[in-house]
C-alpha cells in the first residue's frame, strides 16, 4: 500500500479558516485581507505597527547540488515548520510563490510534498492572490511607456537600439523570446528588436522581494535602468515617469500572503524571483514580518547552497540586515549517489560507496555555510528506496565534519517524522553559536567579488572574463554601483559551470560570459553559462491534459 | 460650493462588510469568497443551487448617441438601483468590470459618479478580483500552445500565415499592435507576423460573459477558431487541446463579483467585453444570478442604444433566454444639443431649439427599443448647466412619443434624486407590458441580419459589402454558422458610420469592410469603420502622475 498522491493528500486536508491561522500569530482578523477562506494578505498597516518588536530566530533551509527531481527542500522547510510547532515552538515558514507558466509545460507545481505541504495547493499553482499578475502589469506598463515616450518625440533621446527593458508574461512561450515590435507604419511607432521574459525573471520581481516597504519599492523601481542614449548614459524608470504608477499597481502585491500547512500551521508564501539572474528568495517583507510574529522562522533559498545559500546570505541578509541563526542542508541518498558518480537510471539501487563518495559534495556545502558563521545541521530527506547502510554511510560521512545528520520522514509522516530535526534546529538556533557575516565586504571591487564567490564557494581556480566584461564592471564602479553585491547565474547541478561535473571539483575555471546591472534590485548579475529567461513548452505540454473533471476537480496539473 | 470629486465621495463611503451586503440577497457568508473586506465572488455551488427559483424583473439602462464625455449610463444604472432600494424594492445592479490599461492613458476609471457610485472604486479600476488577468493568461496560453504545436512538427498542418489567434495584454501598448515573433533562430520557432490586442477585445472575454456555466465555457472555448490550414479548413482551440487548461485558468473568474453602492446596496460587477467587436454587456452568469436573488435587476449595455441595446437584445437576451421587462434610455440636455447640431465647445450655453432638434435622435432610439417589445422610460441625467426651459423642451419632445421623461438628480443627491424614475421603472416593469422578441430570427441569412439591423435600427438605406465579404458569409453559412446573430462594430456617435453625423439621419449606406467569426462566443462581427483593438497612450499619459501619496492614497488615477 503506497501513500496517496500529493494532490490527494492536499485535497483531503482539514483546512482551518485563515483567520484562525492568523490568530495563531496574533494577527487580528481585520488586519487580514482574505482571498477566499483559506488565503489572506497581511495588511501593510499591521506590518508597520510591528516595527519595534524583537525578532525571532531565522533558519535557512538549503541543499546539496540536486538531482533533476530536486531534493525536497521545500518539503523539508514545510516539515520543519510543522515539526517545530509539534515540539511546542511558535514557528512559521516563509517560502516562495509558484510561477504559473511552467505548470502548463511539465506536470508540477506543489508547495512541498507528501504530508509536508502548504495548502490550498491548487490556488497556489494558479493565480493565487494575483501578485505575479500585478508584477506583469507593472513591468509591461513601463515597457509601454518607454515606447510611448519614443513615439511622442523622444525627449530623453533614447537610442532605440539600446532599450534594455523587455516585456514579460507568466507563460512558457518561446515564440516571444525575440520579436520585432511597432511594425505596421507610423501609427505604431518605431520598429525595433526586443523580446519577452517570463515574469519571475523581471527585475520588478526581485525588487518586490528586496524592498522594505512601498517607499523603498518606489525608489528601487525608479532606479531601474531601462535604456541608454547614444552617449551610453543610462535612462531610468524614474526618467520615464513610471515609478509612481508601478508602485500603485504593486501596492497589494507587496503585502505578504498567509496560508497554512496540512497541520494548520501558518505559512507565508510571498514573491518568487529567479534563482539564477536574481537571488531566488521569498520577500524581505514576509521574512521580517514573520520574525516579528514567531520565535522561529524557517525559510528556504533556491537551488543548491552554492547558489541559493550564498545569495541568501550575501544579497538578502546583507541588504535586509537579517542575522540567520542556523542552516539546514537537505541531502538525500539519491543525490549523494549522483554526486558520487552514479547515473540517473541507477539511483534506485543500493550503492554505499557512491554515498560515501558523494559526501564530498555535501562537505563542501557544509564548509561553505559554516564560513558565513552559521551553524549547520544536515537533514536526510528519506526516500523509500534508501537502505540502512546508505543512511549510515551518510551519517558517518557528516559526523567526520563535526556535523549531525538527522533522518527525516516528514514526507511519509508529517511533523511526527521530523521531530528530531526540529529539536536539533531549535537547539542550534538557541545556542548563540551563530555569528553571521557576509562573504565579502561592500567595498570590494565587483570583479573581486565574483572571484571571491568562485574561489571560496565553488572551489574554482580562476574566473575568466573578456575585457569587455571587465570594462563594463569598471564603468559601473565609476558610476557608483561598485558597492553592490554580485548575483551569480550558473547551473545548479555543479560547483562548475558544467552540469555534468558532480562531487566537489576544484581548480576549475568559471567563465563570466556577460554581466548585467539590476540597479533597482541592487545587484550585478554575473552570467556563467546558458541562462534561459523565457522557457518553452514540451512537445506534449501538461496543458493538453489539464481540465476540470465532472466533480469540478482539476486534473492533470499535478 | 461645488460637490466633492468622485474619488473624494468614494473614499468617504461608509462601506459595510461584504458579508452584510450578501446577506441582503440571502447569500450565506460561507458562499461568498471574499477578496479583502469589501469584495467577494459568489460561489458556483450557491449559484447552481438557485436554478429552480423564479426570476426577478430585468431592466436595461441604455442611452442616446452620446457626447465624448458619455451621458452617465453607469451612473444612472447605479442611481436607479439605489432608487429602487429606497422605495422598498429588492433590487440589485449588474455592470461591467473596468479595463486596467486605459486608466494609465487618460484619467478615468470610476464606476458611476457623484453620489451614484460603486465601491471600492480604486480596486475596481486596478486588479479587482483578477478576472481580466485570468482571461489574459488563458488567452495567451492558447497562443503559446499554437506556436508550440507548430514548433514540434505541426501535426495539424496549420498554415502559419493564417494563424488568426493573436495575443492580449490589459495595457495600452501600440508597439504591440503588429509584431514579428519567433525570431532568433531554430530554437525559437518559425517567424511570423502577429500582434496583441487589449484583453477586453479577446474572444475569451466575450465567451466568459455569454457562457452559462463552466461546461458551457469549455465547449465555447473549444469552438474558437484559431487558425486555418492551406485548404482553408479551420483549426479550433479544441484541436490544439487548450480548452481544458483554459477552463481551469478561468474557473474562479467565472464566479460573479459582489460589491456595493455608496448606499450599501448590492452590485454585481462582472465581465467587460468590448462594445464594438463584442457585445458589450456584463456576464450572463451575473445577470442570471441577480435575477434569482432580487425582484429587480438593473443592468446596462455599452455605447448608445443603436449598438448597446440592440446587442443586449439580439445577442445576450436571445442566447441566454432573458426577457427584459423595461428599458431606461438615458439622455442629457448636452447630448441632445449635440445631436441638434451644437458644437462641443458651445454645449454649456442654453439652446432650447437645439434640444428640440436633438429629440429626433432620442425618438429613433425610443422607437427602436419599443420595436423589441420592451416599454421605455427616458431618464434625464441632470447637469448643473441644464436650464429649466431645456429640460421642459426635452420632456415635451418625449411626451409627443407617448413616453415619459423623468428628471434625475442622483449624481448630486443619490437615491433621493432618482425616486421618481425608480417608481416609474417599477410600475413599467410590473405592468406586464413587455413582450420581448429579438429583431430577426435565427434562421435569417447572415447578410440579411446585417441589413435588418442597418435598416431597422440605424435607418440606413443600404448595406454595402464587397463580394469577398458576401462570399465569406456564405461560406460560414455552409459551415453551419448561419444561425448565429450578428455583432455590429460601428461608431457609437452616430446612426451612420461617420461619428460627425448626429441626429437621426436616414437612407445612408452602411459599408461592411470586414467580417469576423467568433465561433466560440457565438456571433459574426460586421466591421463598419475603423475599429481599434489595441489603444495607445497619449503624449502625456495619466501614468506619469499616478502615485501613492504620503497617506497611502492613490493620486492621479481619477
Amino acid at each position: 500500500m503506497g501513500q496517496p498522491s500529493d494532490i490527494e493528500i492536499a485535497r483531503a486536508a482539514a483546512k482551518k479558516p485563515i483567520q484562525e491561522i492568523g490568530a495563531k500569530l496574533d494577527i487580528p482578523a481585520e488586519q487580514l485581507l482574505p482571498y477566499g477562506h483559506d488565503k489572506a494578505k497581511v495588511s501593510a498597516g499591521f506590518i508597520a505597527a510591528q516595527a519595534g518588536k524583537p525578532d525571532g530566530k531565522l533558519i535557512l533551509v538549503t541543499a546539496i547540488n540536486p538531482t533533476p527531481a530536486g531534493e525536497g527542500k521545500t518539503t523539508t522547510t514545510v516539515g520543519l515548520g510543522d515539526g517545530l510547532n509539534r515540539i511546542g515552538k511558535r514557528a512559521v515558514i516563509c517560502i516562495r510563490e509558484a510561477s504559473l507558466g511552467p505548470n502548463f509545460g511539465m506536470k508540477g507545481g506543489a508547495a512541498g510534498g507528501g504530508h509536508a505541504q502548504v495548502v490550498p495547493m491548487e490556488d497556489m499553482n494558479l493565480h493565487f492572490t494575483g501578485d505575479f499578475h500585478a508584477i506583469t502589469s507593472a513591468h509591461n506598463l513601463l515597457a509601454a511607456m518607454i515606447d510611448n515616450h519614443i513615439y511622442w518625440g523622444n525627449d530623453l533621446d533614447i537610442d532605440i537600439r539600446r532599450v534594455t527593458w523587455r516585456r514579460v508574461l507568466d507563460m512558457n512561450d518561446r515564440a516571444l523570446r525575440q520579436v520585432v515590435t511597432s511594425l505596421g507604419g507610423v501609427a505604431n511607432g518605431f520598429p525595433r528588436e526586443t523580446g519577452f521574459d517570463i515574469t519571475v525573471a523581471s527585475e520588478v520581481m526581485a525588487i518586490l522581494c528586496l524592498a522594505s516597504d512601498l517607499s523603498d519599492l518606489k525608489r528601487r523601481l525608479g532606479d531601474m535602468i531601462v535604456a541608454y542614449r547614444r552617449d551610453k548614459s543610462p535612462v531610468t524608470c524614474r526618467d520615464i515617469g513610471a515609478d509612481g504608477a508601478m508602485t500603485v499597481l504593486l501596492k497589494d502585491a507587496m503585502q505578504p500572503n498567509l496560508v497554512q500547512t496540512l497541520e494548520n500551521n501558518p505559512a507565508f508564501v510571498h514573491g518568487g524571483p529567479f534563482a539564477n539572474i536574481a537571488h531566488g528568495c521569498n520577500s524581505v517583507v514576509a521574512t521580517r514580518t514573520a520574525l516579528k510574529l514567531a520565535d522561529y522562522v524557517v525559510t528556504e533559498a533556491g537551488f543548491g547552497a552554492d547558489l541559493g545559500a550564498e545569495k541568501f546570505f550575501d544579497i538578502k541578509c546583507r541588504k535586509a540586515g537579517l542575522k540567520p541563526s542556523c542552516a539546514v542542508i537537505v541531502a538525500t541518498c539519491r543525490a549523494l549517489k549522483m554526486n558520487g558518480g552514479v547515473a540517473k537510471a541507477d539511483l534506485g539501487a543500493e550503492n554505499v560507496d557512491a554515498v560515501r563518495a558523494g559526501c564530498a559534495n555535501l562537505a563542501r556545502h557544509i564548509s561553505n555555510v559554516k564560513g558565513f558563521g552559521v551553524p549547520v545541521v544536515v537533514a536526510i530527506n528519506h526516500f523509500v528506496t534508501d537502505t540502512d547502510a546508505e543512511i549510515q554511510a551518510l551519517k558517518d560521512g557528516v559526523a567526520e565534519l563535526g556535523v549531525e545528520a538527522v533522518l527525516c520522514k516528514h514526507w511519509a509522516n508529517g511533523s511526527a517524522g521530523i521531530e528530531d530535526l526540529a529539536k536539533r534546529v531549535a537547539e542550534l538556533a538557541d545556542s548563540g553559536e551563530a555569528d553571521f557575516k557576509p562573504l565579502y565586504p561592500d567595498e570590494m571591487p565587483l570583479l573581486d567579488k565574483i572571484e571571491t564567490v568562485a574561489k571560496k564557494i565553488y572551489g574554482a581556480g580562476e574566473v575568466v572574463a573578456d575585457q569587455s566584461v571587465r570594462n563594463q564592471l569598471k564603468e559601473w564602479e565609476a558610476a557608483g554601483h561598485g558597492s553592490l553585491p554580485v548575483c551569480m547565474a550558473k547551473t545548479q547541478y555543479s560547483f562548475t559551470t558544467d552540469p555534468n561535473v558532480r562531487g566537489a571539483p576544484s581548480g576549475h575555471s568559471i567563465p563570466v560570459r556577460e554581466v548585467r546591472l539590476s540597479a533597482g534590485a541592487g545587484f550585478v548579475v554575473a552570467i556563467c553559462g546558458e541562462i534561459m529567461t523565457m522557457p518553452g513548452l514540451p512537445s506534449v505540454p501538461a496543458a493538453n491534459s489539464i481540465t476540470l473533471n465532472a466533480n469540478g476537480h482539476i486534473e492533470g496539473l499535478f
